[in-house]
């Protein structure tokens, strides 16, 4: 709770519906009092959206919660799908994503430039992935990974690992987090080489510095390239 | 001040000294009542960053204050790697960045991979953003451009249009917003071809869509590829 802004706890306090994920509603409960609420189990996305706008069809004020931030791989597009033909209006508000708030435990990895990529190929081709992990490579960006894995899906993040090895040193330092600015955050330096020694799953975010990133005690840093010179 | 989190307004709430160019403490002022301040003018960060680490080696506790995140071309990076060689203990506060927020007030064009660039050559060579803006292409990650022109510059903006022609359609999408989340925000919808002829300034924020983005009124779409069908 402590990355939620002003604005979305306006927009929580003036809502008459709040629909979201049953574990990102929990996340949030003391903010749920007196209100109707609508929670349904993962991957039932495109439920909640139309849910949402049927209820905001009706006249209701409708928040739809996303964990971080709903624009970035969430559910503000679906429901803009769902919405806009329908004459519905939207409000998208902006949140902390993982990769910003990842970023920020693990010290500056991202004062340059970076790339944002998940590793689901469940609504996205592989054949794209690879792609984008490629250009991220070539293009010396630090690489933020979303869903790197899952209990069946492992062979993704060691895929991942392959492609930037081709164009970066494997003692490029690695940032994991794992549970994000949840119960239980744990915070790992590792490198490319080595990362697959830690149990990555679905509740981690790995950021992979560029070939300027360094680890510096239990932090990383990406220069920005200020002359620190006196 | 609407995109503060608590977490960020309790560090300004238990600070003894704030820190930052001036514009920025400007925003905040409200919370700024009772404090020991420290401004100054842009291009003073790295003076911003000693006069911080000098303050909290005198053992105040001392917040230095950045737009946006300060983990994206921020402050943060610049005062741990003056603050940690001298054993001063720095916590990183992340914030909502200015491509989530520009995401937001356009709808939801980062609904899929996207990369961050900047397009300011002061720190950076320009070969290097130039082989970035070629690999966004390469990869159609959608592209946020920070700092795309000043009154100076206004040739890499150009040049980056160049380039990401080379890899998309014309008709591609353009999300161009000024002086975003403040007073006399304007957001324009335009494409790849036409978006020189917008007055892209140094308080802009552009994001250059993917091959599947498209406008839906005012708003951008990048769809995540669920199955919408009843």
């Amino acid at each position: 709770m402590s990355l939620l802004t002003f604005q979305a706890r306006k927009a929580l306090t003036e809502a008459e519906v709040i629909i979201g994920y049953s574990t990102y509603l929990e996340l949030i409960q003391p903010l749920l009092e007196g209100k109707e609420t609508v929670s349904s189990g993962m991957m039932k996305e495109v439920d909640r959206a139309k849910k949402a706008v049927e209820l905001a069809l009706q006249g209701k004020k409708v928040v739809v919660v996303s964990s971080g931030d709903p624009g970035v791989y969430g559910m503000a597009g679906l429901v803009m799908e769902i919405a806009l033909p329908l004459g519905v209006q939207i409000e998208v508000i902006p949140g902390v994503t993982a990769a910003n708030a990842a970023a920020a435990v693990l010290g500056a990895p991202l004062m340059h430039d970076f790339a944002v990529v998940s590793l689901s190929d469940l609504l996205t081709p592989w054949e794209l992935i690879e792609k984008r992990l490629q250009a991220a490579g070539a293009g010396d960006y630090i690489v933020v990974l979303y869903n790197p894995a899952s209990k069946k899906r492992k062979k993704q993040i060691k895929r991942a690992k392959e492609i930037l090895l081709l164009y970066r040193e494997p003692k490029t330092p690695v940032g994991i987090v794992k549970n994000l600015y949840r119960e239980g955050q744990e915070v790992i330096i590792s490198d490319l080489e080595n990362m697959l020694e830690q149990d990555i799953d679905m509740f981690t975010t790995v950021v992979v510095g560029n070939s300027q990133t360094y680890p510096m005690g239990d932090q990383l840093i990406t220069p920005r390239g200020y002359h620190l010179q006196t």
